[in-house]
């Protein structure tokens, strides 16, 4: 393998000094750019831009083409796991994910089984290696997979859902089946990652997209449980570099104590939580990504500029720090506006590791 | 006034002893009882049920014939005030709450004034009237209102948004702007609450609905800072008791410290937060409201029993405390289930009043 180029991302991770905050954004390969909805008319649709390797290396590598990010992630969506269980993933246009077969009963969920990632998923473990080859070492390449508990969601809800009473009530009136649901996938989520990471994936993020729809106490038994069986099932090791694994639970900023005690080395945060306070809380244990309100994007660069500053000074003096937006870049941001941003955190970022 | 035969809610509230954990829901007036169902029919619309005194306090009442709920809520929509300013609020049949006209511009803001309640709102200060007549002193009546962040959200939106796009770039680009139309709501929420408290109301909720949606940093500038301005507005004694405030920003667990400065007498707790460790960081200030996830409603009575008394035991011995749920009671929601839940909370804490 050719020699990282840039690896401030996965020093910041293992929190080893950098030179400048790195940066990357969460759903950076994506609608906002015109290469990549140009990519996504010739595929046809989102699937058939998830299933193609090609395809979705050329669209993971678009935005590093146009701004110096300091990680690329693998383009692919959250839902390939059920996808490959046989569920059906398919996209109506405006309507988010849908699924063909929905989780519904005890025996749904005695039929599943834990998937074997080259040989059911092999669009995506072919796309990690082509990546990593046409990333040439320049920067780190993330791999990703869904929570668990998120995965289950959509699986039971057969979407998208506002307040998932259909998973609820199984979590309430039928624990032990949502149990075995979040075991099978549990052990998928584990089997994945590690095929991106033998494939090159260099740091893992797990998406628990939901996370923060349950009480505190459900958040422990039903999401975190799961998450924290996965971090102990990852490679630890590539390459003889540390493979760091971030977790990010989007709306979890009270639960990050607990979340720092899985071992993960990082944990992504939204903007919610104030990143001084987390320091303080779990900034001993673990690095923290995040946390710009992606909506600051649809301000001036001059704002952009300000809010950025404000985040890196709540962050403070040291490594330990990976910027990036508190959740996905949205379409209707202007790309010279996410060029500001990332501008901003490499310029204004150097004095607070001098 | 007839004196009061219950005042459980309005003693826990202020920390006062109390036999047992009073208990009342958000939206316990609405769509899962079939006779509210009837009512809203016989109006011809939401709207109609809003505007009409009479079948505002019918719809209020109806829950309390139904169920020992330890509070009466007002019957009206958050959005009164900026229907009040000319907006026209409108609903369309499973799209929610809709503008009419929308804030586009500082010459929109410039243009609006606060309102006066006994004057733009005359049905609302007469349902008050009405309803604390038909309660006859059986419990008390809370009066509440949207949150300044929440009703511009909507005015500047138009209706519900899922990312905040316009009200967020009105935030980053023109703060000034968003001050002064924050600062016009504040005022004619004071206004409101003071005219409800002044009708009848024995008790005050603010209802920040969207604070969640803000960053550490800008919910404190941008909602908390008015909704402190209201509390400290607001009538604070009234027929010779005090009238609580009870502030309630959904998703704002983390933000509860800077919540109990304002002089608000009690928070209102979604049910991502830990009762007990919310109780160790605040107790000492205020009194705490909620905060069971609604969707155990779609649970069986055993399991609805065993949410009610975990709850419970987090909070612990003593006063201060107010059972709800954590946000509004869903419409698909089985009446028994409501009844379970409230029974339930009465019958299980009377061990911690001992």
């Amino acid at each position: 393998m050719t020699p990282l180029k840039n690896d401030r991302f996965l020093r910041a991770l293992l929190k080893q000094p950098v030179d400048v905050t790195p940066v990357w954004m969460m759903r950076q390969a994506g609608r906002y750019l015109p290469e990549y909805r140009a990519s996504r008319a010739k595929a046809g649709d989102f699937m058939g831009l998830c299933t193609n390797p090609e395809l979705a290396c050329e669209v993971t590598l678009q935005p590093l083409e146009r701004y110096p990010l300091d990680a690329a992630i693998l383009f692919s969506d959250i839902l390939t796991i059920p996808d490959a269980m046989g569920l059906g993933l398919y996209f109506e246009t405006g309507e988010g994910p849908k699924f063909k077969k929905v989780i519904q009963s005890t025996q749904d969920i005695e039929q599943l089984k834990a998937v074997n990632p080259e040989k059911d998923l092999p669009y995506v473990i072919d796309a990690v290696r082509l990546i990593r080859r046409e990333l040439n070492g320049s920067v780190p390449l993330i791999g990703f997979s869904g929570s668990p508990w998120t995965l289950a969601t959509y699986m039971i809800e057969g979407g998208s859902s506002r307040d998932f009473h259909k998973t609820k009530q199984m979590l309430y009136n039928q624990p032990e089946a949502l149990h075995q649901l979040l075991s099978v996938l549990a052990d998928s989520v584990v089997a994945y990652l590690n095929a991106q990471i033998q494939a090159g994936a260099q740091a893992v993020q797990i998406f628990d997209s939901w996370g923060g729809a349950l009480s505190h106490a459900a958040y422990q038994e039903f999401s975190l449980g799961y998450m924290d069986k996965i971090v102990k099932g990852l490679i630890k090791e590539n390459e003889g570099r540390s493979v760091p694994v971030i977790l990010f639970t989007k709306g979890g900023g009270q639960w990050i104590e607990s979340m720092a005690e899985t071992g993960a080395h990082a944990l992504g945060l939204d903007w919610t939580t104030d990143l001084n306070q987390a320091r303080q809380r779990v900034g001993h244990k673990v690095a923290l990504q995040g946390n710009m309100d992606p909506a600051v994007l649809y301000a001036t660069p001059e704002k952009i500029q300000q809010e950025v500053k404000r985040i890196l000074e709540s962050y403070g003096s040291g490594t330990g720090h990976v910027f990036n937006l508190g959740h996905g870049i949205t379409p209707e941001v202007d790309p010279a506006n996410a060029g500001a941003f990332i501008d901003a955190v490499h310029t204004f970022s150097a004095i607070y590791h001098s």
